[in-house]
């Protein structure tokens, strides 16, 4: 099927939920014959920004050449989906600014919540120090300050939050639904 | 136009002529309706790999990262032109096979005809000794094994070179010249 590219681009806190949405979104978007690709840290760190760690610095650097690569893809008619923390506001500007087919998605989960989940042990090695510039603990997380749709994954189910991304995808024109 | 994806990859020494003929076969695709994106050198180190020089190991890192995004591309139906002197039959045999659709084209000059041409005056300061690691002066450039297609610009017209990469698309099954 032949459409329109778009880059969802769901930001939010470690261990907000952004993966688990994406790639159920992912899923539907693939059985209903969209060309889709997913982009998450693992995959682009092992591939694109093995160099780079995460002081604000090499966090930049890291969404710059994310920014590029699902730019190329939005405009071949690609459905990208992006689960990156992407903390700071001002680079989420430019990537909407580069990629123009873009929207950002807030997965909105409180602090503690996320803490609780803790998926691999990561808050807990930031809690104790072991890691540093850990967003949500040592480092800040800017919440979207306009974005094109926020999910609540405390309150919400999953299907809920899948739903409502379709629904905002389908209200832009970049997919039926 | 749906079609299968490819990368066409133009291999040879610094100013054997990789760019132009890339540009003009890319105008042609174009211009017939394929979705074409153009990946060389300046693009994707202002992109990509702004990060590294041109030693043995940064080449590899450049060419791996080009690699992911000419993967990405071709694996959703676009025509992949890549113009990079990529020098060493290893990395191109690493990069055919982690793109699958991947036709390596060898633009073949004999090094005194791209002195000559030096249209960046790179090869003058490669000579005295103002740069290093060029391939061609101080770094080797190992021609293609098993190219799928050879053009020699020294001999042939830029025309002639732009059809044999036509007709070699065309055989290949990739485009409808």
């Amino acid at each position: 099927m032949e459409h329109k590219g778009f880059t969802a681009w769901f930001t939010g806190l470690p261990c907000c939920g952004k993966t688990t949405i994406a790639e159920k979104v992912a899923e539907i978007l693939k059985n209903k014959g969209y060309k889709v690709e997913y982009l998450d840290g693992d995959i682009v760190r092992k591939n694109l920004t093995s160099d780079l760690g995460f002081s604000k610095e090499d966090r930049d650097e890291n969404l710059k050449r994310i920014t590029f690569v699902a730019k190329l893809l939005t405009r071949n008619n690609v459905a990208v989906l992006a689960t990156f923390v992407s903390p700071y506001q001002k680079r989420r500007d430019i990537i909407r600014r580069d990629i123009g087919d873009f929207v950002e998605i807030y997965v909105r989960c409180p602090v503690e919540e996320c803490i609780k989940r803790d998926v691999k042990g990561m808050y807990k090695k930031a809690l104790s120090g072991k890691i540093k510039n850990f967003t949500g603990v040592q480092d800040p997380y800017e919440e979207p300050k306009k974005p094109d749709l926020i999910v609540d994954t405390d309150s919400e189910t999953l299907d809920e939050s899948v739903e409502k991304v379709l629904d905002k995808l389908d209200e832009l024109g970049y997919i039926e639904k």
